[in-house]
């Protein structure tokens, strides 16, 4: 009985010192050397090479480092096996962190600021508004977007959000389906995304959604912050409302595709925030007990937990 | 009856249109146009003349636009008159979006993030702590220091705070004194200080404290946050520190000069933000309305509100 790691574009040695730790006498197999695929049960995976997965006879649960399983889902050739996404307190305080910082960096306009020092220049910007005078609109009211909407507006934020079905988060405003998404968006200064990749929102942060912002706003236009999935967002709208207006700045976390190609222009965009995919870290030692205790369970009979709704894809 | 506007290296303009929008029959007179001394009953100042409070013989209030007063206390013909200062929800809410804006940049490691986004690396940093693995200490407990302290708590990170005596606050570890200083430095990752600018703080942020920091933190080094006061930081050994690695990095907001001249090495160094003493930015029609409402309640007989301790300074 092994359990494999099934890695693309990540190197999986520290997830195997991990485990190792955790559990001496786990058998750990790393891809491409899975040795004889009948023993292995279960599969830690992140962008898994489409097919492995189903070449494995005996497999029984698929387990996803992140929160989002769109990594997974796209190898077409998915068994139908329970597939576990990792939720914990640790990765929802990591995103918040991200959210909070790229939001307060762009109402107190840290941008600017950060030229006027490279010119030696002690000067003030006007506007600059306090933050109950900024309205953050969240896309996605899950775990991640619940806590990032409850800590931008303990920094006092005017907060709401927007998801498919109505949620109830006391203090926040809440919106939902299509008729609520054009107030949403009318209302929004800072917009910032955390909804998962599905067939319905891929693409939707593009040119015709950032005309839809808020143009009467206290800064000097409409900021898009990416926090969840590099697919929801088109690009080249990005670039393109970055000069026409429609966006004044963004910060993205997440690309159509990943690592970011050097010829993008975002990396150079003076008014645009490029940070690796980091903005929620799994915490490794974190996740690894995760896994393990999620595999004793499901071997003492117990369910699993956090199994992804394959009709919903999150 | 007249309100003089008494300020120095900062525009009386928009100060002057708020109180006559406020209060149409307002007679306004500016610095250095006096007009009648007598007349002169109220002085709204910032780093007023010295000598010409004294010089006004009905005044009865001085108003000063910030929190600190010490740019008023350092004139040394000040007149024993009231001295109010400025205190407001909305200024303590700036403050605290600064310090939480400038603690998570250092946590999350943006200015490295920066660099390799300007050379279009895709790369992950090692370490990057999550907030609940950083401990933040606060110096100065009033109402900025504990407004700020119980945010960084709620966005996860270890808040501990320092002040002269001992505190109390719901969730935060509280030190105090001489003998709480060494232990409440030695437990701190990111220093951040809010004290006021006293004869006792005066350059205490200086190479010895720095070198009192945690060493075995979880960042590449200790962090400086100053947005008090500029005369507490001894700006030659923050750059010592910097070299030498008991600071890794520093966001200034204030300077013991300011406007921080051209020549200081400050603005260019690469692990230091600079920004032109506007962490708390007096909102001008709150400035405005305030005093006003003090005025008329002085006439009425009440009594004037945060007055100023001139034995403390404070």
């Amino acid at each position: 009985m092994a359990l494999l790691i099934l890695f693309r574009h990540l190197k999986p040695d520290r997830y195997k010192r991990e485990l190792a730790a955790l559990e001496g006498g786990l058998d750990i197999r790393v891809w491409p050397d899975c040795g004889d695929l009948e023993d292995i049960r279960h599969a830690l995976v992140w962008k898994p090479e489409p097919g492995v997965l189903a070449s494995l006879p005996n497999l029984q649960v698929i387990f996803s480092i992140g929160a989002g399983v769109d990594n997974v889902l796209s190898d077409t050739r998915l068994p139908d096996l329970p597939l576990v996404r990792f939720v914990d307190p640790n990765l929802t305080m990591r995103m918040s962190e991200y959210v909070c910082l790229q939001v307060l960096t762009h109402q107190r306009r840290m941008l600017d600021y950060r030229e006027l020092q490279q010119e030696r220049q002690w000067k003030e910007l006007w506007p600059q508004p306090g933050a109950n005078e900024v309205r953050v609109g969240v896309l996605g009211l899950g775990v991640l977007g619940r806590d990032a909407c409850e800590k931008l507006a303990a920094l006092g934020f005017q907060v709401a959000g927007w998801s498919r079905s109505q949620k109830d988060i006391p203090g926040i405003e809440c919106f939902s389906g299509n008729d609520g998404l054009d107030r949403f968006l009318a209302r929004t200064d800072i917009l910032v995304s955390l909804l998962p990749h599905t067939p319905e929102t891929e693409g939707m942060l593009n040119a015709g959604l950032f005309a839809r912002l808020a143009q009467d706003g206290p800064l000097p236009g409409p900021v898009l912050v990416n926090a969840g999935r590099g697919r929801l967002q088109v690009e080249a709208d990005i670039v393109s409302a970055l000069g026409n207006g429609d966006l004044w700045a963004a910060s993205l976390d997440v690309f159509e595709e990943e690592p970011l190609p050097s010829s993008s222009p975002l990396w150079t965009h003076p008014r645009v925030i490029v940070t690796p995919h980091n903005a929620s870290i799994s915490d490794i030692r974190a996740v690894c007990t995760y896994v393990l205790e999620q595999i004793a369970a499901h071997d003492r009979g117990e369910p699993l937990q956090n199994v992804v709704d394959l009709g919903r894809g999150y």
